[in-house]
């Protein structure tokens, strides 16, 4: 009886969108950080593992670079040198940041974290280093209080993740800053260091219920009753599964890395937003547009979109040359 | 730890700042569709009734119509000539548009039902004629398909609260007009003929799933799993109660019309958004605030902005003066 077409009910948002959107603020802002017009920032990026990924990824990070008025300087390595390399970047004027591909040592975590603790915080384009990650942890927002003048860089992959939320209008903005989460509930499946541990942090902070799923488990990340405490407290759900998590969830964001993972569509609620980070597709496609509002199937092109917001960071926080000049 | 000081959550939002923006609105609208500046369009306003409260609206819409440009003839006259009162206002040129104080028997339902399909449909402000109705419910938007220029009306208090979600940032503009709410879960505690139900098919014909409650027992409104239907369906939930839907609900709307009754808060989710329509409070204020994300304590200033956006519709809605020369 509708006078009416009834349009498609799922809307596909790919992450090209999200970061087009992205990059035109980060060319603003380094518009408004950059002392000289001529001098183009320098991301300085150590490729020390042979992995076609990285490679691929340092590929497209190049292109975004020089497409935004960015230099991208790929220094290949040895796992050897590495250290030595870092520690020249971190004192050479001319880099403006540094990002490394990792896994280094796959099969040794400790001596990974090692390296990332060894990039200088001033250059930390990644937020890995361990006051960033503090930072982040306890959602502090600033590296210098009470001043609050230069902001504490969060991680890539988690704040691009973030960024698409705020996109997609999960963040509501006629909440307070820092509480646009409040009354959301979202699933974050894995929970590595790098990526799913801080995202869930990150929205959780941000007011969310967050439930976070991983091969051990499930733990739900919140700020408590009224969302009156100032960080997200983590609690163990024993015996729960994405069985249990999946139906209550507004938001449903996929990170597992392998191919034979993929979230069951028929748990998932109807109308629910789901983004996949993976570089394999977690979602069954056809299926889940036949259930979702919004799909969003992968987040990388935003992940290099806030690399360079993250680099304009880095360049903000420091002294500015007539400061400089004393 | 944090930095900062956390934020108050729960904001309340006031039916003046959301009938504010709505009467901007209207103001371009009203000079878009003019004939000339000088000609003010006519609300024509039939107080039958002794209703305080009805008085005191009609008093409420005189000032905001005077404020926006429109004139405000309030026309107190007996039950018994009302109706042709309301003949003369059709045929009269220098009327644009007519609202009727309800109820005017209140003992006598049916008796009122005629006088709202009495109105001329072009001059029914209040979208109470039968052919507004069925549009509403049947979710078609326009009164000339395939033409499309000819804008149905809604009725004003519904219509207000679908207002009051979008400034609230619950319909989701990222998806297509028309599914907005797809994935929202909203309570309507109340079901009036005027009120309720056409609220609870107004919010499922958008995509959400509406549990409409009252005193007979809990129905769910929706357009279906996938929201592939294209108007919504209703069916009773047996043995339900607000028990079962407040805990599942983005949205609470209360408009039970008496002072004893509350929502009670613990059944609300945290970080939900709650919405009054009636004019007693339906939430316990001090405590709403500590569990909900929004609180909108009441509507009827949102109602009045409404009211005067229909008029603009039926103006629109008329041939043009240059058109009706010939």
């Amino acid at each position: 009886m509708a006078s009416q077409e009834v349009p498609k009910t799922c809307k596909v948002i790919l992450a090209d969108t999200i970061a087009k959107k992205l990059l035109a603020e980060v060319r603003d802002s380094l518009a408004q950080v950059q002392s000289s017009a001529a001098a183009r920032p320098t991301l300085a990026a150590f490729l020390a593992n042979d992995d076609p990924a990285a490679a691929q990824y340092a590929e497209w990070s190049k292109k975004t670079c020089e497409e935004n008025g960015f230099d991208f300087d790929l220094r290949k390595v040895n796992k050897e040198v590495l250290e030595e390399a870092i520690v020249a970047a971190n004192q050479d004027d001319a880099v403006d940041g540094i990002i490394v591909y990792y896994p280094i040592w796959p099969n040794n975590q400790q001596q990974d974290r090692y390296i990332q603790e060894t990039v200088a915080l001033t250059k930390d384009v990644e937020g890995l280093c361990h006051t960033h990650l503090f930072n982040m942890y306890h959602n502090v927002r600033f590296l210098d209080p009470p001043a609050n003048l230069k902001k504490s860089i969060l991680p890539c992959t988690p704040l691009a993740i973030v960024k698409a939320l705020e996109h997609l209008q999960i963040y509501n903005p006629i909440l307070a800053y820092g509480n646009r989460l409040f009354g959301k509930t979202i699933t974050v499946i894995n929970r590595s260091e790098v990526n799913g541990r801080p995202l869930a942090a990150l929205l959780a902070n941000d007011g969310a219920t967050v439930y976070s799923v991983d091969i051990t488990g499930v733990q739900v990340f919140t700020r408590g009753s009224g969302i009156r405490a100032p960080r997200h407290q983590v609690l163990d759900k024993e015996g729960w599964g994405l069985k249990d998590v999946l139906p209550l969830s507004d938001v449903v964001i996929g990170g597992v890395p392998t191919e034979n993972f993929k979230v069951p569509t028929d748990l998932i609620r109807d109308g629910a937003v789901c983004v996949n980070f993976s570089s394999y597709r977690n979602f069954d496609g056809p299926a889940v547009k036949e259930k979702a509002s919004i799909y969003v199937p992968s987040i990388g092109k935003v992940t290099i979109a806030v690399l360079l917001r993250n680099l304009v960071r880095l360049i903000a926080n420091r002294p500015r040359p007539e400061a400089a000049q004393q």
